[in-house]
């Protein structure tokens, strides 16, 4: 396989607006779903003269820490969960003749660095100058293998620029918890202390780690080769193993040194003990016979498998293109690809948010990967159903008689949240699994996923919220409501009746229904104990479900007395006091007509139809004007709504601010981590947005918007097993069937049928 | 002066039922306001042998500890205030022969407590037994002086049992801060760990101690003295300056030493230093040539003038009357003397709630002292005006252009909660504030205090709730709405127009609209700018207030929505999981039906007026099956309101629930301190209740309902200067005017004309 440099797949440091260090080892960061690796500088190690947050993440491997509460009540979570940030495995040690750089300061100089997202490689070319005044350049290739996950390979050259010496390159990790310079005082970071332990495994040939963690009883385990002129297995002075090289070096001759790691899965800690050997064979074997080039080809390989299913290519927006590139990117490399692990709100780029998962997940990434690759998106939907007993725990211990409460924020299925108003108060998580499985199902028509596991998650969610809402009587009418929540809109918490989630809610009860004939009198039915007295209270519900409307403006209500919120100028709000979280208190967003990011018009964008155009664009009218899009989530939906009411300048404009979230820092938090909800959504962008895809149409239907600024876009999707590329021009759309047997499709009001004797098809619009 | 031992007057162990070591300690504390001594077991000391949690309290004597938030948004308080627990005064070392209390375990037993409040003096009988078999009698004799509030005097008694001995008893403070061994996981108590520096002061000729604190920058000063045989002041083997005395005891003759301390008031920590000669020149001055008799006579002296005023005397039900003499002991125990400080929801007993003051004081301890000791009651109101800069500068904080915004729970003025549903949302505190000086300007005419402070925190309270409500349109109609609040009521936080926020908002409207035209171009108008325009808007603002009433069963609401909330029944619920804060979320609550305290009920009896009989009645009925009572502030409000609807019964069944709150500990927490506010709530229920006053009516009008156990009750009051003693029988109102030129009042519907010609009147019902 020869793979062409093209650099609309390339992030290169000079294109970058910002040089800033913490930042640009967030977008340099390389991962594969199972680990993470920031782009840090490989002197750093644990030495604190040198300023960086560097570190290793690995996907659902986390410890506990207790949550502090100034006034602690019952059901609160005793403790936070936050991923583990293990010590950086791009770190190397350079002696040049007398001087150290695990002890002296050595100058590290970024000339350049360059991540090929054809290949996953990043290669970067670092000047570096001693203490006494002596260049080196340090170049540094690293990859994490997408087709071997366990893999990450990292290869250093060292080229003297001013002197001949005695070099000596050593590569021991001697201590597991890296240490980070940075200080924090972001309320949406979690920093906490590492409290991980090593154990140098004896008796292997090369190093071999235990790592196990403090109070969260988990284990993993790392081992690493080396390659290169004159490297060595070697014993450092604390006895710690690993490899060193030392050779006399020449002015402009490059030695080059290779490393591959093998990083564990993440186990039960009695398992990781036991079993350790046995693991370490089998990990062994994924480095050993191989070299850095066959391992980077290999993955590069699946990389282009990945572009091919996933790319959407705009013919005319150069700009555009690369930003939307790196989101796909970025959203594949933090994927969990095991079943047992979902993507981190910052991806394995960062430790911001703990690492959790959130509803990010489900309603803003998962549609690309059921789109472009529903394998995955299955994988990723199993992580729910592996915590549904956790979710079921959970309701109970939170006085309900049964369902399943899942957690808005968790890592193992427990709740971390430690705010409960914008955290268990959030209890939409639960219909937008629900949402999820339903989507997958009606685009991949995977039953066995449905009989499985999807229904299951559907019906004990329901269940929560019958328990959770009550009747009552509202204008005179019985209803269905649902009291002291907080839907997305995290400026408004604990009101009663959040639009969005009474839409949600009502989906996942009519998605009870939808299903509940297929599955009378089957064993799945009978262990659930779904009566037809409980399918009748259900649909009842979801027949009544309030649903606040303001009739005089005729928009839809955020929630039930949100039109008697103090109303306030955003206009007239200091940009310094933006993001408004970070600069008021709770009670002076919550009382104000402020949204942080999209909630109803989210629900809009989810549940297009029924509604009119005027009243798709009222409502939009209502909440653009009083929306901060402080949350990263928020401007994607905007994009997508303004484009289906036809305000076609604003969706782009939206919709280009979105995809750079991360690209331009435009949150000024990149440095914590990736947006990888926000990532997702730059997908749902295009293929919501300016595609014109209908959520929960009978019939698949697209009725595109072209941007005024594309000549084209393309982009393939899987539709109930059959591959399709769409080619959307400013008033055609070309749409062929790649593989499968097809069916009948919707595009721009027209019926197409498309099968394996005409593939093709050109609709004008 | 010679003082009658009168049962009737005393808090004798044997009459109680729990003899539990920490609710005896929290029952039998001696306090003056100024400082309070928990009742501990005088062998402790530091000992950790000995279990309880001793301690000595100075009013506002406090120091900051950081508050640990999960996540800590703006405005959020950056410390707790936690009231000190100093060293125990209580505390003696007791050596007999070779065996050391300090050392060896000695056994305590008590023999018999009685706490005499006629007096003030707590006499008690401990048996005590060495390990070696050694038993003596220690009797002890305390008291927080009421006359000269910095001293406090105790007097031991020492009678060998069975045996002849050496005995060395040495009283020596060497720590300050005072261990305790309870642990405690209530969220409601506060428990810090001690920071208190000490430093001992040279040259004295007694024992001189500086006090001071960690962070808070304060100061106090301790010294004492001591008489008894053989004792001499000495320093011991750790440099530290105390008395002892050693002398041959012989069985059955009793020794006795007796100690004055004077505790220093509390100074800022530079003042302390700098001055610490010149005040504790004054202190000393305190307890020098006296006695522990003199000042027991001297403070047993303001006892009596104290109960001259402030009793109520019940024929016929001796329980009851004890009780309630004991709530007003209590009363007058924890009330800041000095205008600097106010009441803790525990009073000096303990260090519950974290010696904070709450609206406790001005709504449920303030009434009592108003009527029968108005100076007092203005000493208590100055606290809050002299806490009204810190309020002004918290509102800016909070994102306002002005006005005052009180703390929720304070030592020093500034917000301590660390929970904001239930703690800086409760925005009635303002209100409650000026309904209080609104109350005792009524009482009093105390033209002075409205014009120099009272009407400057009117208007800044008023301030605050114009900029926190906006106007909004409900139901057609323009109305001033407040929404995202907490009331009274803590099982339903973060509410939209709270029925009782709203009412007591208004009437602080209407208060500055009331004396308006009196301050029209005074300089305190101008300095407060108050112009027309704005006086206009606070107008519309009371006169469109919104008042959240259920239409179809014509109830005032507690809050807007409050009738569609899940609806509980509370029979249903296992005794076991009361008080319902401890044992579900807080959003379990929130989304129900249930109360933990009087709110609008407590609404219905500070405003009676206005309303039919059968509309207070249909909001009893509502309200009272779904309140749990789970605060001590409930009972004595529903008790009132029983009342007023005329059912008696019940009422006196509430009332005698709500005044025995601590002396039968019947919400198990009175270990933590007594409840301060329920104390003060019992006085409003004969009060409000059983004497039928009046709230807020144009001239003092009185509606007597005695309950069927009483055969009369008899008090005194103070009204516009003037005092009278009401004696009220079953169908008579006997009136007489002690002091002062009288006025028109009413009783039963009657107007009755009292002066000094006429001071008698007997009035018929």
């Amino acid at each position: 396989m020869r793979i062409e440099q093209r650099p609309e797949f390339q992030i290169h440091l000079q294109n970058l607006k910002s040089k800033e260090q913490l930042y640009l080892e967030t977008i340099f960061s390389v991962a594969n779903g199972h680990i993470g690796v920031r782009d840090s500088n490989p002197l750093q190690g644990n030495n604190p003269n040198y300023m960086g947050t560097p570190g290793l993440f690995i996907n659902g491997f986390y410890d506990y820490y207790q949550i502090q509460y100034g006034e602690k009540y019952t059901g609160y979570p005793v403790n936070d969960q936050v991923i583990n940030r293990l010590c950086d495995p791009r770190y190397i040690q350079i002696k040049i003749g007398e001087e150290d750089s695990a002890v002296d300061y050595f100058k590290v100089e970024t000339v350049d660095k360059n991540l090929d997202m054809q290949t996953g490689l990043l290669h970067e070319i670092y000047s570096v100058t001693t203490p006494q005044g002596k260049i080196f350049n340090l170049i540094v290739e690293s990859f994490a293998s997408v087709e071997s996950v366990n893999v990450y390979g990292i290869k250093y050259g060292v080229v003297p620029i001013n002197f001949d010496d005695e070099v000596e390159i050593i590569k021991v990790h001697s201590y597991i918890n890296q240490a980070t310079s940075a200080t924090v005082s972001d309320v949406r970071v979690n920093e906490a202390q590492g409290h991980l332990q090593l154990d140098f495994l004896d008796g292997y040939e090369q190093p071999s780690y235990l790592v196990t963690t403090y109070k969260s009883q988990q284990g993993s385990l790392v081992t690493f080769n080396g390659d290169g002129p004159k490297l060595s297995y070697f014993k450092d002075e604390s006895n710690h193993w690993g490899y060193h090289a030392k050779y006399q070096a020449k002015k402009g001759t490059q030695k080059e040194f290779e490393f591959l790691f093998s990083i564990g899965d993440v186990y039960p800690l009695v398992n990781a003990r036991m079993y350790a050997d046995q693991y370490l064979v089998k990990l062994n074997e994924d480095i050993k016979n191989t070299s850095f080039k066959s391992e980077l080809m290999a993955s590069a390989q699946v990389w282009q498998t990945f572009w091919l299913h996933s790319d959407v290519e705009i013919d005319g927006d150069p700009q555009v293109q690369l930003s939307l590139r790196f989101n796909f990117f970025e959203l594949y490399q933090s994927a969990g690809k095991d079943s047992h692990t979902s993507i981190p709100a910052k991806g394995l780029s960062g430790s911001g948010y703990g690492g959790h998962y959130f509803w990010d997940t489900e309603i803003f990434m998962l549609p690309f990967f059921i789109y472009t690759n529903p394998e995955l998106a299955k994988k990723i939907l199993m992580y729910r159903y592996e915590t549904l007993k956790n979710s079921q725990q959970q309701a109970t211990q939170f006085g309900f008689k049964g369902g399943a409460m899942y957690a808005w924020r968790t890592i193992n299925g427990y709740e971390a949240s430690a705010y409960w108003p914008a955290g268990t108060a959030q209890i939409h998580i639960n219909a937008d699994i629900a949402y999820a499985i339903e989507q997958y199902y009606e685009v991949t028509k995977d039953d066995d996923f449905l009989n499985d596991y999807g229904y299951e998650i559907i019906v004990e969610t329901a269940r929560f919220y019958m328990e959770w809402g009550n009747f009552a009587e509202i204008d005179g009418k019985r209803r269905f409501v649902i009291n002291r929540v907080t839907g997305p809109d995290e400026y408004s918490a604990v009101v009663d009746n959040n639009y969005f989630t009474n839409k949600m809610v009502k989906f996942n009860f009519r998605m009870v229904q939808k299903y509940a004939k297929r599955f009378e009198h089957t064993d799945l039915s009978n262990r659930l104990g779904l009566s037809p007295e409980e399918l009748e209270r259900i649909q009842e519900a979801a027949d009544s479900m309030y649903l606040p409307f303001d009739e005089d403006n005729k928009i839809k209500l955020q929630y039930q007395n949100f039109d008697q919120m103090n109303k306030i100028d955003l206009a007239k709000i200091d940009n310094n006091d933006f993001p408004l979280l970070l600069h008021y208190h709770p009670l002076m967003l919550y009382r104000s007509q402020v949204n942080k990011q999209a909630d109803t018009i989210l629900a809009d964008v989810l549940f297009p139809q029924g509604y009119s155009d005027d009243e798709l664009k009222r409502d939009f009218d209502f909440y653009e004007p009083i929306t901060t899009h402080d949350s990263s989530l928020s401007q994607a939906v905007f994009a997508i709504a303004a484009a289906r009411v036809g305000k076609n300048a604003q969706s782009y404009s939206f919709f280009t601010q979105a995809i750079e979230t991360d690209i331009q820092n435009s949150h000024h938090n990149t440095a914590n981590g990736i947006h990888a909800g926000s990532l997702g959504a730059a997908w749902e962008g295009v293929f919501y947005g300016f595609a014109g895809v209908v959520n929960n149409a009978e019939i698949f239907s697209m009725d595109p918007k072209l941007p005024a600024q594309w000549n084209s876009v393309k982009f393939r999707i899987f539709l109930y097993g059959s591959e399709y590329i769409f080619a959307i021009y400013e008033h055609e759309v070309h749409v062929s069937l790649l593989s499968g047997k097809g069916s009948t499709i919707k595009i721009a009001g027209a019926k197409c049928e498309l099968d394996s004797e005409s593939p093709d098809q050109v609709i004008k619009y």
